[in-house]
């Protein structure tokens, strides 16, 4: 079978983990298999060289960013395949150059467009071992582009779509996805299997198992993909397609706490005030992700939405510099706590809001925002409330007798 | 003007060292120079990326060793670019692959075999002063490879060759070629010129200033070369072949104490002997450099070379290995010093010679072997008597009032 593994920084972090995880990848090809193995850059790396373009500059340019950042990951590369020989294994390091992973052009975050697997599969041929450097890819004019931070998920994915991989691993330091985030819910519950939807709400929401665009990939291309820890023998979690016939009801709660919100007071009730205002946004690339229309009183709505921290200082700068927009003032809390519950079994069960919000009025959360999908159910709450909400939700599905893992 | 300059790894180490060299690069555009610059590993960084190589193998694969250590020139050109940027300049990074330097296959040590102006010319066209990743090339696989220890000076001559710079400058920590090492001989004096041939020597014959290769190309390519401090505006030494017509007798002393000598004692004294074991030598790469023959007594020869002191384990085990190599023993001294009298009057000079024996003799230093070539004196000596024997021939040719400086 042809499989794609992927390594995380901490997997790979020094001598000794690049040694563990080379025996893991030559046990995997012993057993008969055709192996891709992903990196990424080691331990603290990337930060590091984030730290000294930023002794020259607190606004390095992107494009140098990404020719600084892409070293770490073919560092990575180079210095497994080194491990791998020295167990008498054949492998052989390749950057994003030398196989091809062609990308759009947005430096930091830019998007796999095409995929060369010309290499890959020569080398597979001559019965290499295939490392590939996560993260990184080549735009049209050959420069250097970097795929978001977390994205040699997506790397791995990609990858596995392309060569018609039987699965593909993404080795981690957690041993699968959880219902909860362990740290704060001590008895939250591994799953065995979990829906490509499910895992999607919980990417995006903040459980940060796996990159979200490397789940919404493999839903796209049917990968099968397992998240499982790079330190033990654990089994792992099964994302894919088949977990669906499931049902379960809720499959976890996330917690993402990097979230800002911003809401504009007192705006005009005229048609397409909201539309002009998030394709403002839209333009500078700001994703606004929940968003609440409120019917105020003189013919005046407020407008609140959220942004991730990092985007909060843009977002604000676009609304006021926004001169058609007129309104009372404008608003933000800076860091607030956005908690999700999901679960594909919601849809078909209307009581799962209900007990949401039962539990949360039991610990005396307040309830800024809500937003729903088929399968989730989101609230914003203060951040000091996120970790007490968490743990109540668990328990009221708990008490419930609700089928909280598979 | 076009001009190349390449600023040395010591002379990029840290922040500060960058923004120098930045304001230095920035100033030579603003006089309205177009401007390449080739740029080496910060400091000991490839030193750095070669020993977490070792913690993992000591015989790493030179493939993936050159995709390790290609890593730290990038970083360099990435940093550069930055720190370039926050003066207001414009400037762009490229490696080997992006503007496309094609190299043999040799990992380790390849040489030259192409380099594409196309996108440096087009950055410059757009006003970039453009940033090359020095020591590196890619092979016709699209591997890395890397030009040899120091061979950033070979890019950035091989640069200015191909671009045709009106000059090359290679900015180091020493403020130009000296007559000999200034750390042994007090009085030795800064070179205003010194001719290609005469560097050429000097540089192979181990005096560290400046790549040999890197001087080869430039004289056959006729490229005008500076020697100059990236610490200091001192004028630096012009090597180019225009510095031939002062036909200085005595252009500098260098000394070499990376030398090994083999000998094989009692050699059966029939043709082809030396032929078989050079070329066995030859075929493992390893580069042979002094040879003395002496005829013994019984039919029997004593065949004496030296190597450079890395080969020496790999020298000897070819001639082991080597079964029609009948001989007595194979003796070898691991480390002695190679010192070198250069001077393109030389050749029409026969004195030179007597003269530098005579300080030798002076000093009760023993030679053990003797080479020369037109412009050139070379004598084995035990190490510890390199710095006696320095600055006893140049205190020699001072008292003889040789003009030692032009």
């Amino acid at each position: 079978m042809l499989i794609v593994q992927k390594y995380g920084g901490s997997s790979v972090a020094d001598t000794e983990r690049i040694m563990n995880v080379a025996r893991r990848i030559f046990k995997t090809a012993n057993a008969g298999n055709k192996v891709v193995v992903v990196l990424s850059a080691q331990g603290d790396t990337t930060d590091d060289l984030k730290a000294r373009a930023n002794e020259i500059t607190p606004n390095p340019s992107k494009r140098e960013l990404d020719m600084l950042l892409a070293t770490g990951e073919q560092q990575s590369v180079a210095l497994m395949a080194m491990a791998l020989h020295t167990l008498g294994a054949a492998a052989i390091s390749l950057n994003a150059a030398q196989f091809g992973l062609l990308s759009t052009s947005t430096h930091g975050n830019a998007r796999i467009r095409k995929i060369d697997t010309d290499r890959i599969n020569s080398e597979l041929d001559k019965n290499n071992i295939v490392l590939i450097a996560g993260f990184q890819g080549m735009n049209r004019y050959d420069d250097v582009t970097t795929l978001g931070r977390g994205a040699s998920d997506t790397t791995a994915v990609a990858l596995a779509a392309r060569l018609h991989a039987g699965k593909c691993e993404i080795y981690t330091d957690v041993d699968g996805v959880y219902t909860a985030d362990p740290r704060i819910v001590p008895n939250a519950k591994k799953l065995n299997n979990i829906s490509y939807d499910e895992m999607l709400e919980l990417a995006s929401l903040g459980a940060k198992v796996l990159h979200n665009r490397s789940v919404e990939l493999a839903k796209k291309y049917n990968v099968r993909l397992i998240v499982r820890s790079s330190m033990s023998d654990a089994e792992g979690t099964i994302v894919w397609e088949g977990s669906k016939v499931e049902k379960m009801l809720v499959s976890g709660i996330a917690v993402d706490e990097n979230v800002s919100r911003i809401s504009i007071v007192g705006v005009k009730d005229e048609p397409g005030i909201a539309f002009r205002v998030f394709s403002a946004l839209a333009k500078e690339k700001i994703s606004v992700d929940m968003i609440l229309q409120s019917i105020g009183r003189n013919r005046t709505n407020d407008i609140s939405f959220t942004v991730a921290c990092d985007d909060l200082a843009a977002a604000l700068s676009v609304l006021e510099k926004d001169d058609t927009l007129i309104c009372d003032h404008i608003s933000n809390v800076p860091k607030i706590a956005k908690l999700s519950v999901i679960g594909a079994g919601m849809a078909t069960n209307p009581g799962v809001a209900a007990t949401v919000f039962e539990a949360l009025y039991d610990v005396d959360v307040n309830i800024h925002m809500i937003s729903t999908s088929e399968i989730r159910i989101s609230v914003l709450i203060d951040s000091e409330d996120a970790k007490r909400a968490v743990r109540s939700i668990h328990d009221k599905f708990g008490e419930l007798n609700v089928n909280l893992s598979v």
